[in-house]
């Protein structure tokens, strides 16, 4: 399968704009959620009906709306028209190849960021796109919203007293990137687990397979990298408060995801340092044990040398071979067989080579 | 043959502007097709003779020249005087050895970018050049029109309802550029194949040639990254709606491009990580695969040598050797020896050398 | 035990600016320092009541309150809302996960550090925080004071004639980090140390453990530049003079701490290509010790090969084979076997193979 | 002999402007050569004498100075004094170690270039320097001007009609330039040469030799780079058309000159890539080949060591050992030991060690 | 010996400003220089007392007073006082840890550079400090003025119709920066006949101590590149024009030795490069003397084991052995012993293996 250009291929020669859906296909419904609240009024709504969501649009209240599923084109179709939203917009939502990046227009913002998590010990990438509008944010998901990492954000929706409350739009924006970000440290703590693993395997055993997993361990680094690098970007463009939808004073919040995504940047960066010295270590070790049985083997032999050739030599079939007559011969050639092994076990461990 | 340096040596000595085609030689004629449309309106023409195409200059329709092969001297001296383009210029589009860029004159805009794909296996990189001025484009490709990544875009000009019929110069400079970089995906994808194909190759059977192979890639892959690379800073000029000949609407749309081509370098970046990951997966498996036969070679030898050791013993003539007299003696060393083997296969197991 | 990401997880889905500690749990009470002092005037108070420190807000003299210990959540809550410190800025001081930077607010900058020394041969980063007001600094500690690289900085503001006496926060907070980054220097001493012990070491014997130690080394150095780099950046800002709280004045005394830091980050990256070194200095010595006993085996081994042929030519049991009648074959063929072995060595120490 | 230092030590305690020529000495006289040239009228002469050329200061005509050899010091103070050019200039002439750069004065520029050209077979990197004033340039070569890089250009002056006879000094310094860029290209032609010679001989023989030799490619490619590569910063000063000397419109020649030498530079970098990739490939290859030998010669011994130990077991002196009184016992055991080299044939070609 | 950190931890815990010699110790006493010149007046003096000195500040003539030895702190205070230079200023001159650097203040600028040469085959790296002011350079250096770089600065100075007499401070300035200068690149040449003297003796012989020469060297070159690399920065400064105290005109004096330096980190980059090269050929050539032996002996063994499987079967003891009874069985078999040899060595021959 292929696992970084998905299919884009099939995009090609259709006309700009058109919605094509780029990804890994579930063959599930497209799920909506909306929460619709002001200070004390909270209405939440579940639905498969993208018109249900028309009634939102230039309202007082703040509206979360959370799409979830990105294979019902003519949801999509409609949801584009109905809010405004440029059809390049819509056709980079449902294609799940986006590079994180962050667009203005008059009367939204788009973001586009990479919810990372582990799946049965496999790193999955989703991409999460936000259309961010006057007391308006539309998310969109490749996959169901159950178990997402927005659950803890909704409940502190659902309080009827949380500040979250009283918020707009950039607030709940902040809210949504926060969420993603803070999970990333879940995964990061996943995978420094598996790398102290690994350590610990590369002390006790050197295997083939290790250096595969390692190099595995090695390719999903990159590949985090490359998913929360560009979020730097994002999130200064957010906190730089030069975006008009989004409110002055959240400024500060954005500063301190800023610092979150730093921090993710910097712990992966370490985290490829030190794969990087597993491979390091597996290659020495593996070596080193290679080497340790060289050696026993060729010290091993090399003490029967000598003797094999003592033996050979009172193994000839010469007339006149004096020691042959003598009767000790035999009993005096084994003592001096010992000797001869006792003293090169000596020199070899002196030489520091046992 | 010299690659990456064919025949520019050529060129040496001549004054600036001389035409001189520096490319694979093909010796077929030059030939031009003509789209000229407007609205409802489309006149399409294949001819040999570039005097068909003057009429097309300062007309309000949009027309599309496309010039396929570099290789008609004579032809491209009429063109560039006829349509008023500097000789440096036509002297560069005879050159297949451009590095991508554009050049923004008064008049005109011109743009090299590289077209890629794979033929009978092998990567291929062909020049295609571009004249955009108001109402016009030239395009002019190393190859015959046939089977080029340009065919959508002509069904789509064909439409008599198609949005393009309604566009200008810039739209169509960017339908170009969108349809050259729309297939870089197409090569991406095969390279991707490809890679895999190697990793799985890898489990089985570590080859030299293998090796040779695995370096190609990696050489292909620098050639791509050179060739894909400067197209970022073009399309971002091109982007930026500072260059006039471009309506500044479709500024949207090369922001669109743009982001594709930052994900194929990204890709690309990517491709290369894993290609340098073959040559280490490559290197570790030959050399394990080497010392897996040097060990079980020696320790097979090392479980004969005492056992040579001791039939030897049993060959020397000495006069007195009570053992050699002894009726079971015989069997007793076959046993001995038997002990002897299977200790040290047990010995060598609980090491793990075995 | 989880070292770079220390249980942050634990914070994930909490409302920005809950305050939760991050970090290694002590159990110990949070012990809290004043010093509060002008000209001839010194206050010294030790104290675990926050409410004690509240009438140092807003006075005319200078105080530094040294809070030790993250661990009391009730005392930082309280201490945020006395001193109108962000809830954000509260969270941060309690994570010591962060990566040195700092904020400039209205009434406070806020600036985190890290203090780094050697405990029991193990390398301990600790988080330092500071909050520097109009006349008022509060710093934090992860650990007791006792011990901490302040102690010469409180013996001067001890000292009543001493110079620091008559200046205000600016110098303060120049006093606070020269202090940290004057111990740098000796932790990079002991670092030194350790490498040339290394160098030693690796000139008298290679060991697998060795390996270790050294990559373990690289780690830490890794680690360390990760602490100091950013230090740069913050003094720069402090020493450009744009801080409003910071008195001018004291902008030399900041440009002599940044000279101080470039000096580490200087030879810590001295330090990272002197380790790298000692890396490939001991796979070098490792293969070529490996190399030396093979050779030595080998040759060894060369020589006896042709005498161990000669005496199985002599324990044929052909009919006629005229030497084994020849009175003196036995002795002749001693010393056959001794020229040759003798001619061997001579080769072998020609071909400077010995 | 010094390469890279060739004796700037010999300077040392000079005060700032001596002349003293630095570079390899060769004996030879200084020659000149001038043309002057306006529209139809061409001077063209060859001279020893400085003083001939002091007439061509401050001419309506365009003059051309080509002085070869640095070594007649006393000439070059006259130059230096005559045409005004300030003595630390005049010692940068002289000096061959220059790197490539570019001076603005009030009434001049000056600029230092590398001439490289292959000479028997070995890279020469040669010193231009020019002097660019209204209506003159002088430029100095280290050798004779017998078979340099202008000869094209002296022809195209040669030319009545040529378009360079109506052209001032910013085209003739833009076609000086040209003439060296386009040389460049005939280098990498001889080095792509070379490098796929390596590349075949690679795949035939393994030898230290070509590992000497390929690092000595690599080294050149260094060398090559440092002298191109600051070519792009001066032809980038000329082109942006902020050189008062130079007139405007030879801008465009400028840019074309820039792109060829990005292109050069390009190259290069490719090359040196090429070039690293051989290196590993030879490490491989080599590793290869002694790892073929190793194997084939061990698995030989392998098949020997059972038989060998058999007939050892039937040279035993045991008074009862049946098989010796068996008729057959010879021939079978002939049998058996062919068997036993069979199998294990078939062991190792089902292994894939043969 | 402590070599990069050596002993800056003793300042740990001072107030800033203190003076604390931090360097190597010699007990010497500190002697001061004195050259005070004007047109045809020149004045010298030696003296130990700084006193000596007060009377050159805010004179007519141009004073460079040097100091040798850091050691009489007292001296420093004296001096710091009267001359009216900060005291983190003396501080950074007794501090030999210095990077080279440049700080301009009202009344003076203050520069630090390291003075690089050989001394007994080892590089040596001494701090030289220099205080510029009205009429007024003070140079600091750690050891004697006896066989400095400066000697020949002094004789110009001596002579009474150098042009130097006429300078001013800016002047000085640059010829004193001239002068360590232009030593670097006597160290480079001696650097260079240190590579050379390795690679020649690579071709020859390979030993485990020529590859720790290599890496020392190695070191040598990271450490000079760390002391001339911040010289760029430094001269950028004054050659800008923008240092009150320099007069204009000796702007392109800096420039001259800003190319120098240039030069000298290009060749410095050149050197690493090249010694990174040695340490690859030693690393090759190892590997290809042990490869040399190990296909020596393992061929000569392996002609051998068929030759003595031979003899073993002919010392078999079965009764039926037809060959051993037929007369010329035995110069039959050593001619068999013969052939399987010649034939061995022919088919080695033809693999190339010999």
């Amino acid at each position: 399968m292929n696992r970084y250009t998905k299919g884009v291929s099939r995009k090609r020669g259709l006309k700009p704009g058109s919605l094509v859906h780029i990804g890994t296909v579930t063959g599930k419904k497209t799920e909506i959620h909306i929460m619709d609240y002001k200070d004390d009024i909270l209405k939440e709504k579940d639905t498969y009906n993208i018109e249900d969501c028309y009634k939102y649009k230039d309202t007082d209240n703040m509206t979360w709306i959370n799409v979830n599923g990105l294979e019902d084109i003519a949801l999509y179709q409609k949801l584009g028209e109905h809010f405004g939203i440029h059809s390049l917009i819509m056709e980079d939502i449902l294609n799940t190849n986006q590079r994180p990046k962050i667009e203005e227009f008059e009367k939204y913002i788009f973001i586009v960021l990479k919810m990372i998590y582990f799946k049965d010990d496999k790193l999955v990438v989703e991409q999460i796109s936000m259309i961010c509008m006057q007391n308006l944010i539309i998310t969109f998901q490749e996959a169901s919203k159950a178990g997402d990492v927005f659950e803890n954000l909704r409940t502190r929706i659902r309080n009827p007293k949380g500040k979250i409350r009283k918020t707009k739009v950039g607030y709940l924006t902040y809210a949504l990137i926060d969420s993603i970000v803070d999970n990333y440290f879940v995964v990061l703590e996943k995978l420094e687990d598996k790398i102290e693993g690994f350590e610990e395997s590369l002390m006790v055993n050197v295997s083939n397979n290790l250096f595969n997993e390692v190099y595995n361990l090695k390719r999903q680094m990159i590949y985090l990298w490359k998913a929360v690098w560009p979020l730097r970007e994002i999130i200064n463009t957010l906190q730089r408060g030069e975006v008009d939808i989004i409110e002055d004073k959240v400024s500060i919040y954005f500063k301190d995801v800023y610092d979150h995504t730093v921090q993710v940047i910097d712990t992966i960066e370490l985290f490829r340092d030190m794969v990087a010295g597993l491979l390091d270590t597996y290659l020495s070790s593996a070596s080193n044990k290679m080497n340790e049985i060289m050696k026993f083997l060729t010290i091993f032999s090399t003490i029967f040398i000598p003797l094999s050739f003592l033996v050979g030599v009172y193994g000839m079939n010469f007339d006149y071979m004096p020691e042959l007559k003598f009767k000790y011969g035999y009993a005096i050639l084994w003592m001096v067989m010992l000797s001869i092994s006792g003293f090169m076990l000596m020199y070899f461990r002196k030489k520091k080579w046992l």
